[in-house]
């Protein structure tokens, strides 16, 4: 059996989950729930869950090549600057890249356009034994859909449902989904802006885009808002972590995911061949 | 400009590099040319080469990001238990994995074989940015496709002529070739078979398959080298990496990757915006 996690005072997972009732405006960006330390001592607590994620997903990989269906699928959205990239580095980025099936959705291609907003998304899906990492995913088409207006009220609707059907599809065919909101405040991502055109070799992150989105704070909220009470099911929950704080969010992240695999009970599967057999054939060579 | 390792008495990629009159029979897969320390001296430089190698993959992306179309493509070829898995693992698992596109090319599916044999590999092709890792590739098809006679051997004939026709095609368009070959010795591979035998958390890594294998061993030693006199160009040359030594192998192919993106010359790119702009504009949200 693979070691947990130590240094959290409370479970993060039962603190960020969207159950009835929450509210987003609720959230602090700048807390840190379930853990005491700063970021230094956050860093090290980052290595040592790596070392048990990378564990974890070997066992993922090991049964899955014995035939084990099962798979996890990690759905990040954020708003910009809040730190998907830096989860897909440094918590995703632990493990074997052979074990990872990585998807970033960007604004959909016409090709794209001409199918239902799910049919890039399906392609995408983890196969048995891998860690499936959406940055960003169907979600954008209620988000940013929304906000923009990118689709009639009554198809955004739909997608609710269509979402909730899709997702417990693949709950029903062995995914954990780990579905995660990045969450800073409007100030920090000033701040982040600012420091991305401060550093000429950060030059190349900024896009102006990024600041025109900013009136749109609110409306975005609200979409996620409305997303969570739609889309934050028993099977497929949202959690909300705080991220105004890289160092927490990296670590709330990494638990989620060290979470899923853990309620999996894995272990190393046992040989499907005589070992003792192999044995001598080998020495025989 | 970014930094290049220290710790190497001779450029491997010299030594290492395939070129006319190379006799595989003659590479000791003991050895360790170029580096003088040891095993332990190996972990700590590899972790220096990591810091080096991670920046320069994320000058590649900032560079693409901008619309450099330059990418870099590295093909593993190995023997069973030779280690690549441990490079992909221990090397390139160090760089950000948003600018990694990985393929493992196993056994072609039924689909695959429907068409000719460059036709899954194109589909893998790294985009513009990535450092595209081929964890076996179109050479198996030259390789045990010689060795088992899965094709005839007019065929195969054909095959190197279009292997060097395709590289040279993605050279052309901006692709930096690194090709491996792993080189273990065949008591090594007893003892690494041997070693997943005995301890049960390698036991699915281990294929009855993989013992049946060695007896073509000569064969697939005569296949590489057929394989190196016909497709080690100028523009795509072969690295045969001596390989006994775990430490020694993924020292080296790290250092082949540094060279290949340190060849690019790749700077900061400057901003395609008014920065000073862009800080008023931030500044007013």
């Amino acid at each position: 059996m693979t070691k947990h996690e130590g240094f959290w005072t409370t479970d993060p997972a039962d603190i960020l989950k969207v159950g009835p009732g929450f509210r987003l405006t609720d959230v602090d960006p700048d807390a840190h729930p379930g853990y005491d330390g700063d970021k230094k001592s956050a860093v090290r607590a980052l290595a040592e869950g790596a070392d048990i994620l990378a564990e974890l997903q070997e066992l993922l990989t090991a049964n899955a090549t014995l035939g084990d269906p099962r798979r996890v699928l990690l759905v990040l959205q954020a708003m910009d600057t809040a730190g998907k990239g830096g989860i897909v580095k440094h918590v995703v980025g632990s493990v074997d890249p052979q074990g990872v099936h990585l998807a970033a959705f960007k604004k959909p291609t016409p090709e794209e356009l001409e199918h239902d907003f799910l049919w890039r998304i399906h392609r995408q899906v983890p196969g048995a034994g891998k860690i499936g990492v959406f940055d960003r995913s169907h979600y954008e088409d209620v988000l940013i859909g929304r906000v923009r207006s990118l689709a009639p009220a009554d198809e955004i609707e739909r997608r609710y449902g269509a979402i909730v059907d899709f997702e417990r599809e693949l709950v029903g065919s062995d995914t954990t989904i780990v579905k995660v909101m990045l969450h800073i405040s409007p100030d920090e991502q000033r701040a982040r802006l600012a420091d991305r055109l401060d550093r000429p070799e950060k030059h190349w992150k900024f896009n102006p885009g990024d600041i025109d989105e900013r009136v749109h704070w609110p409306a975005y909220m609200e979409a996620y808002q409305a997303a969570f009470e739609r889309t934050s099911t028993p099977e497929a929950p949202w959690f909300v972590v705080p991220a105004n704080h890289k160092w927490y969010a990296r670590l709330a992240v990494q638990h989620l995911l060290i979470d899923a695999l853990h309620a999996m009970k894995l272990e190393w599967p046992p040989a499907d061949y005589d070992v003792e057999a192999e044995k001598r054939r080998l020495a025989a060579t």
